[in-house]
């Protein structure tokens, strides 16, 4: 599968929304030009020229084939993670990003909604505010709830945009309260992720994650080295008095 | 055009939201059951069997045909506004509400993000909250800015689920500014849709909304008597004392 169209890819090892365009990407296994934005030093050219909101991800498609630093006026600039990861999707329909049926994809985009406005709150609240993780565990059962099951991806037998959304979130949850890393009281991370493992209630979470971990796009588009790396730096303000 | 799955909206006239839900099936051109809900004496047979968030626009697609107050358990339930308004462009693709073009598709995703990102809060903020309008008018120049100019809808030539997301809001806001209903200060929603209405800057809204609100599904769908007499008695609550 190729697009005839050049595509660049600005993007951040340590962020979980610019993951999942990564993982789109690598679903619809399409060449790109990768573009690494460190967030604590933009470049100065990044929010004029590519995306005012000067966040990661955004994509720079079409237009002359120019270097990612110097982008070109005349190709099309897109942000927001959703909006990108849809945009894969129509862009490389062979990747069966987006289920066919439209009841599925409904489906699928339900998940993510569940997911972006139950589970992301409860975890960024546990995770970097040491909020206490009730609300976090209630966000598990949430969308357990609306898993597919056993031995399928989120809302089916494919993997999809809903799968895509919600990898690079499990992958830090992992990486954080396994290592016992956040705002929380020392041990309660991984206290909370042990449970997550042993627990009978969260078996569907734990087979789901354990199975999307292993997904090839997810592997190669997860930093863990740069990211743990990154959440031990950040430590201190974590844990610091609010 | 026609379904051959039985398709039941829940909505309510007063919700901006489920008017989404409304356009996108008026302009589909399809026949469905209209459910109307009383938001402020729900059914208790709603919540369990059509929508645990007990909110609407809500879908109950497929299944056998039932009465609306009698949802089989066999139709897909459905839910959260963006989705629903998708689910209908994907099942009727001769609407043509979301654009062939997978830039321009992006683009319509893209206004609806900035949409509810930027403009929904401004506008909740000055209008229910007696916020400084200030907000109003930097997020309306934002939405100018993305506009796709004189003569066309939001993101082209086509009407989009872009114009779909945004018409219920513009509506609201032109009732409530012009009969100066809200929790700012007596007079100054009149005063700000003055503004809008004579004030060069904003030309490219006032444009745009002057040919939205002339659409036929938007028109159909708008109960602009129901929605004033709501806002009357809204009046107070807002003008409370904060």
């Amino acid at each position: 599968m190729t697009t005839a169209e050049p595509l660049t890819l600005y993007t951040a090892k340590v962020c979980p929304y610019a993951q999942r365009t990564e993982i789109a990407l690598a679903e619809a296994q399409v060449p790109y030009t990768r573009y690494e934005i460190d967030l604590q030093n933009k470049p100065e050219w990044y929010a004029p020229q590519v995306n005012p909101a000067s966040k990661v991800p955004a994509i720079a498609y079409g237009g002359p084939k120019v270097p990612a630093d110097t982008p070109s006026p005349q190709s099309t600039k897109l942000a927001e993670s959703l909006i990108l990861v849809e945009f894969i999707a129509d862009l490389f329909p062979s990747a069966h990003l987006l289920p066919a049926d439209p009841v599925t994809r409904a489906k699928a985009r339900f998940f993510i909604d569940t997911f972006s406005n139950k589970f992301s709150p409860a975890y960024f609240g546990f995770q970097a505010r040491g909020d206490s993780p009730e609300a976090l565990y209630k966000a598990i059962e949430t969308l357990q709830g609306l898993l597919a099951g056993e031995g399928k991806w989120a809302v089916g037998d494919e993997f999809t945009i809903a799968d895509v959304a919600i990898a690079p979130f499990l992958a830090r949850l992992e990486l954080a309260l396994s290592n016992d890393l956040g705002g929380f009281e020392v041990g309660e991370g991984k206290k909370l992720w042990e449970t997550l493992q042993t627990d009978e209630k969260y078996a569907p979470l734990r087979s789901y994650w354990a199975r999307l971990k292993e997904r090839k796009s997810v592997k190669d588009t997860f930093y863990a080295d740069h990211v743990l790396a990154l959440f031990n730096k950040r430590l201190a303000t974590w844990r610091a008095p609010k």
